[in-house]
């Protein structure tokens, strides 16, 4: 049939945007290239997973899912809540994140959909294409992903594992610029399980002060911390500096998988003016957030977790990470750091006493093979001889992992040459 | 105290990002902008939210919400989903959409924070800056401020009140060029209440064919329509356009708050490649998808929810549809337009007739102030001179509301001179 030429002048083939281009996802990258093929004669044991609910043995309490049921049969939820959240609700979480130095209303907290929403509406509200961000490394992944896919640099300051994962202040300080919107903090962290005391969050923050950048506090682990540790929350230590605190439910209540996030604004030298706050009721109402069923037990979860709950959560977290430091402390060629709060573990790899592998890929792709342990490979946080733990299996498969580990390592660990020239030294 | 001079050059004054204020919502920027000040005599009726559940006269069915106390006893929902959503979640939307002409299986569904998630994937995946979309006018306003705010154009094509709200085919093929990334396509419709023919459909997509433009059928009314009716789903009838349906719980189920929508892939002929399909999973992993309790709770709310509860829904709001027409027929001065589907019905303000009126969001302002009645001017939907009326209140409010429009309309119309002036020739 005589066709009329098309006025686009071309056929079909519908190319995906630059922006879906440019979304990437270092771990997905990095687990989808290697080859996972577990030892058929031991059960696999994944230890990769930042999901506390995957083995069962973690289950969230009988309250929160009492208060779901609650705000499912009252029928007062099934509508559209205001984009940036129910009132009672925003104002719940307002009551329970107040602190004596940074007071929080209904108004300073927006309700998005988990913490990664609450992550992306910060960083779309304070960056344009050409700014930069500062982000911890090793680090969340996510910070990179959303801005990257935003036109937004991201600048890697330095965490010093041999001072317990805090800041090098002078390489973060080294990298602002012009340009730099905004500085991530997470603490507690993913991946280092690390808490910082006040003075070093207070140091962190005089960085931020002295070249007035906004600070986004990712503290979704707020909380989860060992018993001998306390959490600061960054608020109230600043005294200038705005501070954007993301958090939500799913690592502290655990359940991850409701996406229930917030965004808690502090800014009580009213530095970020209207603007930001517009901003980020604006970006809100692009697709809405969080689902009204959970908003509509958010109240009742805060007031009725039991403090039991909370403290069973850390205590058997807490256990957890001494069985396997203390059993990967004394595997020649591995370092693990003790953790002081949220779920993970690093352990550092000495690569010069693994000839066999070229890298933290290698190494745990191989741990995979002959032993059906999986653990993240530590480049996945821009962090290579390293991986990452997870320490919210089962205690028993907790300890059959690290045995494994160890056997592992036995097989392939080679000592250095320069080790000797080091005793001589 | 001295104080080192700051590298940035820049003292505090933190600014909103560009994307941020280039995020508009133009319901908001009117309704903001109108004195709604009620008449103290008269109970306010809100004829303007689109939300089915605000009277709590149309509750969602009891099977939805058992669906969903069974999902959160079995504890089974509770961790993440996958980004796209649970396989099983996938495949029970598959099921409940596959069309003999355009079968679907899981790999087709993406699942999505609300409807309005799926379309922000969609145009997210689609466009690039300096494209185009061409958007139904009238039409929900939302596909602009996404388009808008990702710097992408938009061109609105018209619809035409005398035909049902028809597509204007001429004026849409005229809008094409070389830049024009997708067509939106939204039936049935919101603001109108329209439902497109099988043939008008198969128009529609010709010209999408000619000039290769994927198709985005927003269809969150999908079967949402009178018994006298028919909904078709555009994609059986596409033979080679690519079409990404939108859809979600929001309205045929009466729960827009849960944010459960979703994004059926149709590429019969593989137009997308792998592309566009890869994607959307990327785009999917910035902030994950919809609460999994929801997600858990999908396959049975399709199972179980009796088709009697469908049927009573649109009964209901075909007949507030014909009481609400009916009576504003024949109230000189407005033409309402009678609708077949949705929730919604458009009318028409002769503004000729009512010189103290400069436009539709004047009239509808002073609706308010002398008869306490809210309608949303259809300014809201880049067409003036009309008001939309959410036909989902209860019969006696209907009834009331259209009694009052009547009083209001009786007391500010004048006759036109040129009236007269017609009969002459
Ligand atoms: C540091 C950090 N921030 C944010 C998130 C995302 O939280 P959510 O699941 O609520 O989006 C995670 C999840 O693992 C995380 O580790
Ligand atoms: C045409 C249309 N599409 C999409 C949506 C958004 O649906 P959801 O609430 O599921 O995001 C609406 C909501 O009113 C709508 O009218």
């Amino acid at each position: 049939p005589a066709k009329l030429k098309s006025r686009r002048q071309r056929s079909w083939g519908v190319r995906a945007s630059e922006m879906s281009k440019n979304t990437l996802n270092p771990i997905r990258a990095i687990v989808d290239g290697m080859k996972l093929t577990p030892n058929p004669d031991k059960p696999m044991i994944s230890l990769s997973i930042g999901d506390p609910t995957v083995f069962g043995n973690m289950p969230t309490d009988d309250k929160v899912l009492q208060a779901m049921k609650e705000a499912i049969d009252s029928q007062k939820y099934n509508g559209y809540a205001p984009s940036v959240g129910y009132q009672k609700s925003r104002e719940a979480v307002a009551n329970f994140y107040s602190r004596p130095g940074a007071p929080l209303e209904a108004k300073d907290v927006i309700l998005t959909s988990g913490c990664s929403q609450a992550i992306e509406l910060c960083i779309n509200v304070l960056c344009n294409p050409g700014d930069n961000i500062l982000v911890p490394c090793p680090g969340f992944s996510l910070y990179k992903t959303l801005a990257v896919s935003l036109g937004v640099q991201v600048k890697l300051y330095n965490l010093l594992p041999e001072k317990s994962w805090e800041v090098d202040l002078q390489h973060l300080e080294s990298l602002i610029d012009s340009r730099t919107a905004c500085l991530i903090v997470t603490n507690p962290s993913n991946p280092c399980g690390s808490v910082y005391s006040k003075e070093h969050l207070q140091n962190i923050i005089s960085v931020a002060s002295k070249h007035c950048i906004p600070i986004l506090a990712d503290e979704i682990y707020g909380d989860m911390v060992f018993p001998d540790c306390s959490f600061h929350p960054m608020a109230p230590l600043s005294s200038d500096v705005p501070i954007l605190s993301c958090g939500g439910l799913a690592k502290r209540w655990l359940v991850p998988g409701w996406r229930m996030g917030w965004i808690l604004i502090h800014d009580r030298n009213n530095v970020f003016g209207s603007e930001i706050r517009e901003g980020l009721v604006k970006l809100s109402q692009r697709i809405l957030g969080a689902c009204t069923i959970v908003q509509g037990a958010l109240e009742s979860i805060f007031n009725n977790t039991p403090h039991e709950f909370y403290q069973s959560t850390v205590s058997f977290i807490k256990a957890n990470s001494e069985i396997c430091y203390s059993a990967l402390s004394t595997v020649p060629g591995l370092t693990p750091v003790m953790p002081s709060g949220a779920m993970y573990l690093m352990v550092g790899i000495d690569m010069d006493n693994f000839p066999e592998f070229q890298n933290d890929v290698d190494f745990t792709e191989r741990l995979v093979t002959e032993q059906s342990v999986f653990c993240l490979p530590a480049t996945a946080f821009e962090y290579p001889d390293f991986f990452r733990v997870v320490v919210t299996v089962p205690e028993d498969m907790m300890m059959e992992a690290c045995a494994r580990i160890r056997e592992f390592c036995a097989r392939h660990y080679r000592p250095c040459s320069t080790d000797s020239n080091e005793i001589d030294q």
